[in-house]
């Protein structure tokens, strides 16, 4: 029933002091005793939607065909938020309606998600004889995640709803309305922005950019490139455009804090 | 010899930031190459053995049947403190005998454990030729969890030696001499108190607590149900009542700091 | 292909709050669905080599035979620093060429490594067909692990380089010139010295301390032999001198930060 390649990402805002990511894990592996957990991370601050979609945007697309990818920060647990699921290119995501997923369905031209009916699941003993209400990543995310991964269909686990995409949340060709902002601080003190490696003017080195006050011009393709001091752009690995500086925290330098909505301004070099 | 399926979950005060928990994982995988292993925590403060006695708690029954639950949070590493292994309903936990693996022997109504015989499993060889006096974790405790997990039995490596429970860890019916008090406070500053969901007054919403001169009334099932800036008890996921705000950290709000231990007066709603 | 109990070790300086670690551990799992990893340290501070060169060389014996031990601590990434990998008495080890794996390579009296050809394993198909030049953890470390611990050959992924080695990094006996000093500082506050348990002073107890002006004199075994508020030496359980206090921290009392480099006097005891 449980393949033995079956794979879940997960992705959390539990943090791992607490005990709360490994009961997600033991009420897995309870279900399917084979399956693979890999973590993407649970370190976010608390609550953090923003920053939670960027990595799971800038991760889901390393993991193998057939994954499952779980992500739970909820806020609103126990409320009358949606849980959904969305079948992607390389296997199926589940997460809280709330913001988290929205770049990887972005990202997947996803147009349809299932909206999970938690008393059918139950009823169809998927879930544990006593949900809580304010540990669904226990008693909902992780089993349906495990069931996922077993070859359920997530189809059989609730009704389809359309999304209603208006605009891109990547500043890129094509998006002129986008706000150009800050979607990720790393522990590097890298600053990673949405403006996509494809966006006009990045290949050619003409961006610049403005960001608290400073104007930023500078393009280098690795670190060893940028001079001590130095604040530069790079086409970062995930695909957006990172502002940086030479072991040395940009963010620091520059006073952008995390989930901080910094204004970018596109200048047309001189 | 090792079963695919054998499952270890792990707790201890080591820390991610060194070697120690990777170290005794891999003396683990070393003696059972297909044993799976689940983090409860290593984040806990240094020698916080309450916490950590709370943390194993509220997640050793999410474990499938036949698991082994090894915590090493050992201050008295090297000394004459015993280690203890016990049997338990779904497999086998393993500690040192210091309180940290009290609350589930009294949750699980052991009465007697296996005091390890450190020379008797020695010459078994199931421990390492060299022990150091500073790191069990790697040299006795992950080497026993590890042949555990492959199927040894617990009573060849020690002598059993009975429990003498007094009173209940937990504020409970027929408990009427335990003192309420904090457990926990996890990354969301949610307090967990001793009090069980089952204490007379909490399903009537009739129990009122004190803490830190304060006086709560108010209850709540879900977070969405709190008013901001509103303090609340909930009847917590693990089972006690939590003292909890929305979005917001209860224990920074009241002052209550990490493993203080904070009297809970029980009041008679008005 | 995979065997199923190919092993990774795996250490860098990403932290645990982004994505880093999970994506390098996805696109391992993605080449090789069987592979099991386990951590050593992710959370380092941000290019602290001096550190991570310890922490590996503490570990790695302790891996069983045929494992793979990949470490990522890369300030130079992008830039022309070699890339190595070395045959070691119990796998393969793999990671930048600045002094991360010198203690490991002394330790294993390794006299070539090879310098991995990346333009080679990338026409032999062992790379990814975009590679970055800042995320070299992901796209050139992550799937030569996986394929070293698949059980492709490491002299076929570049060529060979001999290894100059003037002095031992360990204070130990035939090293008259090495300078002591510290390697680690752990969690508890432990200092852990560059002096090797079997230098000539340590079994007999006749070796004193000097550190940050303080002369340290006392000896034990276990933390239990220590009292309340004296510093002591112990015969640490990597094989290396530890200046250890009671259930606090030593570096905290005596001012030693960590990755400080703290001249250490060695004097006889009267």
């Amino acid at each position: 029933m449980c393949k033995n390649k079956s794979l879940v990402g997960m992705m959390t805002d539990f943090g791992l002091r607490d005990h709360y990511v490994g009961v997600m894990k033991a009420a897995m592996v309870a279900l399917c005793p084979d399956l693979r957990i890999i973590d993407i991370s649970h370190e976010l601050d608390p609550h953090n939607i923003a920053e939670g979609a960027y990595l799971l945007w800038a991760s889901y697309r390393h993991f193998p065909p057939g994954s499952v990818i779980v992500a739970v920060i909820d806020p609103g647990v126990g409320s009358a938020r949606d849980i959904v699921g969305a079948k992607i290119g390389n296997g199926t995501l589940l997460g809280p309606h709330n913001g988290l997923l929205d770049l990887v369905l972005w990202e997947e031209r996803v147009k349809a998600v299932t909206v999970i009916d938690v008393h059918k699941t139950f009823t169809r003993n998927l879930l544990p004889a006593n949900i809580s209400r304010t540990f669904h990543g226990r008693d909902i995310f992780a089993p349906l995640a495990a069931h996922l991964a077993a070859g359920k269909r997530l189809s059989a686990m609730g009704t389809p709803t359309t999304l209603d995409w208006i605009s891109s949340p990547f500043v890129e060709a094509g998006s002129p309305e986008t706000t150009p902002g800050v979607l990720h601080i790393d522990r590097f003190g890298n600053i990673v922005t949405n403006i996509r490696n494809t966006f006009p003017g990045v290949e050619s080195r003409r961006l610049t950019l403005g960001i608290t006050g400073r104007h930023i011009t500078s393009w280098a393709d690795a670190y060893e490139e940028i001079g001590r001091g130095e604040i530069c752009m790079i086409p970062g690995s995930s695909g957006l455009v990172e502002i940086v500086m030479k072991e040395r925290s940009a963010a620091a330098f520059l006073g952008v804090k995390r989930s901080s909505r910094v204004q970018i301004r596109r200048e047309a070099k001189q």
